[in-house]
């Protein structure tokens, strides 16, 4: 048996677990007819504008699902009996100096659980001499990003029998619900994240740039965890920053000096084998929450935690989202940010002014994983809700991301204030005092079981538990 | 004055600096009808496949020299004045929770020294508006990569008469020569990559991964030089993986165990305000060099340093290609691998077996910087010095990395064994027992002057000094 292993004592993932994967795939083509086949493109390398340095590569998500080939410029074909063909780019010999050994199809056969190497320009022939009934290609697009997936390609496919509706639904019909052998992964990408959030929170001063606790992370996650690269961009924001949801983006770079009295909010991620970690902390960054910081936070926790408590399966995610709002408003209420009746409250939107974002979204080998809103579902309309990335009913081994918060924006309670409906559930003067305070999330990440969920990660999480941490004390 | 920073003492780089690239490049344009224009586009964000995460975002390097601008989605032109107006992209007020505050034109004027700021869509009415006698745009093929320059676009630009061959010749002249602001951010990036590379030695021990290294790096020249990003991917190849010139790739990950008597060649820079620097380090991971190991590591210290003190302005790039080859030459015949007599050994092309790539590149805003072969010029075709990235006369400001090589590949030497014309300068017994020994290359960032280099990067570089650094001594 092979694996994808980074040394000393990282994880050690099976390439079975690809393997099981496509097994589980042709069981949902059992209608189909037998000579066809399923082909797959995994990703190639990009260019940086006209230069010859490539973006790093990350393998293609439903290829990766599939085959977890690490290397560019594969594609792979699944027969209905679960026999695996994967077809390799011929490289020039002259190449060697500068990539290494050119490995063999016999050396890929022994280290990707697959029945067949060929060359990618050999796939044409290959296929043509099956003579399928019908080729399932991938189409369709992700309901994230507005993209088309890739489809697999060669010059006269056109003459077979294609399938473009049916690859797509399946493949994103299981990636939604994690194996076993995923859930190791899971649990370890989830394990790497927690474990460098711990140790960024520890480096944690006043006058440090936020950037520098992006640095710790990134250092932690790769040199302790192997996890090379991140499922999407770091985001540390302090003070006002923290009010910003996609903030460390190249217009702002995580480049503000942390200073005392300031949160900050860590939304960071390792990514291993593939799989992706996404956990956020919120922290005080000289360790002690002022009891402005812990009247925010802890409503914040307490919608991460009701949340948690609730979900199972079968629970409908956006009633989820509905309850975290519910939370949000009854604890805001006792602290005396909003007023009047909690029910009010959320006919008139009021959360949404204060957590314009989804709860949580799919996790998996994309970090926004696929299969939010399948065939025949959209989203509600209602704002807040809006953005969320799933309308699913939760499921047993379904993987998600619960991320809670409570932001101050003043783009957002401004117009609130002048709404007559909104004004009168808002302490205007309370809240006025927040402009600047940035804000709170909590991110967890759980998979969801019959019973209840199983939390991925072990990070300091009440203010008790954070206060504890960064004092240099254990927190449990 | 406003400039890109990221604070703490790292370097202030002022937006001056592209004004005066701008002012240059104006200069070029005497001849042309004064009602013209220059137009260029800046980088997009690219996202991963068919996800809603984007790939780090870096400015296009052209755009960048001329403007400076940290962000996707600009375009902008140059009149024969010199007035430079930035074309921003505009964006839905609705991404503010996502992104923080849209900066307005009048913030992105005052951060950037151009003249004005008018939004992407209506870049084809200030265009027409100017009814320009040319528009000069960026048309063909970098010599490294192969690929199209990015060329700014309109609807209806086609109407005006369009120029695509004078702009690039013209900014690709310029961008070999630094300018005094260009060099101190130079500088910058070479002494971040250096004091990276240092804690990196001092972190080494046999027993460690590879990309332990890679991670120990990236945190110094983030967390110490606000370096958020490297201008190609890291190289640290241990053992034999030292002779594998672009080793650490996506098949290739950096992720051997170090062993005790492993040499490791540590190939990574750091990038500041889309400056990069590119040093080459080769080190015994257990800080003491073996006889073996000082023998080939001695040969390419004297290639490096015998280079370096031939290198001038008026000098012919390929001729120190050709230096650095004789110098192997004699050094490898006194430590008994190479036998008979040196001029022949050049013209039977054997330094070629040992380091088949270029002595070094022209190196700026990319990594493998653009102007190595202006028009009318080619690449030689002897082996090794076909792979040379520039055939240029070096002129006063150029900067350049100087990384010669010595690398035991079986599949360059075997053929060469079986060679009557080459094996006569072989000590075949020698080179046998190298055959897993991996390889030794030394980088060095210079920038030429009228008598000799100026040196960017302080490293320890002699036997002596590695051996100190690496004992937790100084080394100077
Ligand atoms: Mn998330
Ligand atoms: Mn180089």
């Amino acid at each position: 048996m092979s694996f994808y292993h980074q040394g000393q004592d990282t994880l050690k993932v099976p390439f079975t677990l690809h393997k099981e994967n496509r097994t589980r795939l042709v069981g949902r083509f059992h209608d189909a007819p037998r000579n066809s086949v399923i082909l797959l493109k995994g990703g190639d390398e990009k260019p940086i504008e006209d230069t010859d340095i490539d973006h790093a590569f990350k393998q293609e998500s439903w290829f990766m699902w599939a085959f977890g080939v690490a290397e560019p410029g594969f594609s792979g074909m699944i027969d209905m009996n679960g026999k695996a063909t994967l077809f390799m780019p011929r490289m020039d010999p002259q190449w060697q100096a500068f990539l290494g050994k050119i490995k063999s199809p016999e050396e890929f056969l022994a280290r990707y659980e697959v029945d067949a190497v060929r060359y990618v320009d050999e796939m044409a022939d290959v296929v043509n001499a099956l003579n399928p009934d019908i080729i399932y290609l991938l189409s369709g697009v992700n309901t994230d990003s507005g993209l088309e997936a890739p489809s697999a390609t060669f010059k006269g496919i056109n003459k077979h029998r294609l399938d473009l509706g049916k690859l797509r639904h399946e493949m994103m019909e299981l990636r939604v619900v994690k194996t076993p052998a995923e859930l190791a992964v899971m649990r370890y990408a989830a394990r790497v994240s927690a474990e460098a959030h711990k140790a960024t929170m520890r480096a944690c001063r006043p006058g440090m740039m936020e950037y520098q606790l992006e640095a710790t992370f990134m250092y932690h996650m790769y040199f302790h965890g192997g996890c090379r690269y991140n499922g999407y961009g770091n985001i540390c924001g302090s003070g006002p920053n923290g009010a910003v949801m996609h903030y460390g983006h190249a217009g702002a770079p995580n480049n503000r000096q942390m200073r005392e009295g300031d949160l900050v909010l860590c939304d960071m991620g390792a990514e291993y084998a593939g799989y992706d970690g996404d956990l956020t902390l919120t922290y005080p960054v000289n360790g002690k929450f002022t009891q402005d910081q812990r009247d925010v936070y802890e409503t914040v926790y307490a919608m991460l935690r009701t949340v948690e408590a609730h979900m199972k399966a079968g629970v409908l995610w956006p009633d989820m989202h509905r309850l975290s709002y519910r939370v949000m408003c009854e604890e805001l209420k006792k602290r005396g940010f909003l007023r009047g009746d909690v029910d009010g409250m959320l006919r008139a939107h009021i959360p949404a002014l204060l957590m314009p974002h989804g709860l949580g979204h799919l996790i998996g080998l994309d970090t926004h994983d696929v299969g939010g809103y399948p065939r025949g579902t959209s989203r509600a309309s209602e704002p807040g809700i809006s953005r969320l990335r799933s309308g699913r009913v939760l499921v047993p081994g379904m993987c998600l991301t619960v991320e809670p918060g409570v932001y101050f924006n003043s783009f957002l309670l401004e117009p609130a204030f002048a709404s007559a409906e909104q004004s009168q559930y808002l302490v205007e003067e309370k809240l006025r005092a927040f402009m600047h305070f940035g804000g709170v999330r909590l991110e967890d990440n759980v998979v969801v079981t019959e019973t209840g969920v199983e939390l991925l990660d072990d990070v300091p999480r009440s203010v008790d538990e954070v206060e504890k941490w960064m004092a240099g004390h254990d927190y449990h």
